[in-house]
């Protein structure tokens, strides 16, 4: 199964037997609204906090994900999820309210397929039938604990990213009709010394391609084995960042392959700076969008490189730079 | 693999070849000093925050548990851990000085055995050949985040705990000489609608007693199979509640056999409250204490249930109740 340094190959190729994206008002208005399956155009979703708003997003996704695949939730043997709340809050007080057995886990925004790979993960080494992996996040909830409360009309740099409202879930078994994931890639943290965290894509990016190297290194393949690269949350700044490194490496990936769901989410009029980012970014562009195309026979191999921040406010603030991480998933069809 | 509903039984029983516990001054007078392989006398570690000093103790702890091993970290594939901090810091910040690809978890003081379940996973699922798995605590970072400075001198109730500084570590690997990790269950979260966040113990008990029941369930046994059943950190006044419930249950667990981390770690005179607690309690007293105690063949079949309260500060204000995990490793030699 661990294949090369850091790469599992899931022979048994895990599927994704249902998955579900919701979103908020925000990404309502973006370019993927069709393949969310709720959006809420409430931001609060009539909750008296943002952060309990958040939770409701998480909730609806797993519920949903679960009810898509005609299952309950007593069916399914482990929730594995995480967030970027402190305490990942939204996913443990989800997990009270699914009543699964819970492994928390935390990666930044990298943690929608640190799941994702944690779940395929104990699917093909038969410690699970049905595990349901989710991860989310919400643009006011965040804004307020990593930076400022919105309410105060903080001005960003162009090379800032819009957070994402939005939870993503993918129920993964042994055996049914989906996509299947093939492999997976851990990666490992990744300090340049980049310390604003005003610009977490350029920060992210070096962590990035040291794990799509990592994979193609591990396989034995190149970028021409998949129909499309997608990473998490790099963001158009962090983008050209992965791309430029990648080609100095030797690994150039042609443009109409390698993509980034930081860059896909909105529309080109949004005021979004460098793109989307968060946990609900990957998230809900993965279970919604990406499978979707799958689905439809228009992509048929494609990997997911979820990136993440693991700064805190804490460590920023003791001048701490930002170490990154980047987990790769493959998903075939 | 998967056994009942909840319960990983690894038939290949991976090796916790070497295994480290730090601590801090508090814990070098305590009642387990001799179990650890070192003390600091400074509870700043010579660093400028307790953040880092957290930081510090748990790469002294990964670091000697490798090399008590003769191995390098080149040659460790996968670290998985995690802490109390906002952002998991002290263990993403530890990973990036190791350099291994990480796998970041969190379930509060549950921790500790959540990443030794998972180390145990991957070694049987052949997902790994050595496995890193690692969790810490910090006394004054903990109460600075979650509570008060300890500068403000705020008084604590009788059923308060002491937040362990300390951070353990084990290095798991397929083959090898050492205790055996020979199963696992993963908890539910469990929450009876509790809100003091300075009466944790009460709080944790049923999810404690919830794991200790599935892991009896799942695997067909009773509290006899064991010598010794440890809770994580329950402290004195969770391990009476937990007591009283798994009775009430019908399974009655002998006072002998029946202990708490949280009530090992200090001696009777030291100012702790109900006892110790942090993801450093079950960790040092587990790597350290109990596999000494394995190992000089006073305990042949133990089972670690690490418990936690998976509040955060916020939550707490915005008046939710506590929600609760335990996490339950068992350990043969």
């Amino acid at each position: 199964m661990l294949t090369g340094h850091q790469t599992w190959v899931f022979n048994s190729k895990p599927v994704i037997i249902s998955s579900a994206a919701v979103g908020g008002p925000f990404e309502a208005k973006g370019a993927l609204a069709e393949d969310f399956d709720y959006l809420h155009q409430d931001v609060w979703l009539g909750q008296d906090s943002f952060e309990k708003a958040e939770k409701k997003l998480l909730e609806q996704a797993c519920e949903t994900a679960i009810s898509k695949a005609n299952m309950k939730k007593e069916d399914v043997q482990f929730f594995i999820s995480g967030d970027l709340m402190n305490q990942i809050i939204s996913s443990t007080f989800t997990a009270r309210t699914l009543g699964m057995p819970f492994i928390g886990i935390f990666g930044a925004c990298s943690s929608s397929m640190e799941s994702l790979a944690m779940a395929s993960l104990l699917i093909d080494s038969k410690a699970a039938k049905y595990v349901l992996a989710a991860a989310s996040s919400h643009n006011i909830a965040v804004e307020k604990q990593f930076r400022y409360p919105t309410e105060y009309g903080a001005q960003k740099p162009p090379t800032a990213q819009w957070t994402v409202t939005g939870a993503g879930a993918g129920l993964v078994a042994e055996t049914g009709d989906g996509p299947r994931v093939t492999s997976a890639t851990i990666g490992r943290v990744i300090d340049m010394g980049l310390t604003d965290p005003y610009n977490m894509g350029s920060a992210m990016a070096p962590a990035a391609v040291d794990t799509i190297e990592a994979h193609f290194r591990d396989l034995n393949i190149d970028p021409s084995y998949y129909d499309l690269i997608a990473t998490g949350d790099l963001g158009r700044v962090g983008h050209i960042i992965a791309s430029k490194l990648l080609a100095k490496h030797g690994h150039e990936i042609p443009p109409e392959i390698f993509t980034d769901c930081g860059m896909l989410i909105y529309k080109k009029d949004q005021p979004v700076m460098a793109g989307g980012s968060g946990c609900g970014c990957t998230a809900t562009v993965t279970y919604g969008h990406l499978l979707n195309r799958m689905k439809k026979g228009e992509l048929k191999k494609i990997l997911v490189i979820a990136t993440g921040a693991l700064l805190s406010p804490l460590s920023y603030q003791q001048k701490e730079s930002i170490p990154c991480i980047a987990h790769a998933v493959s998903i075939e069809i």
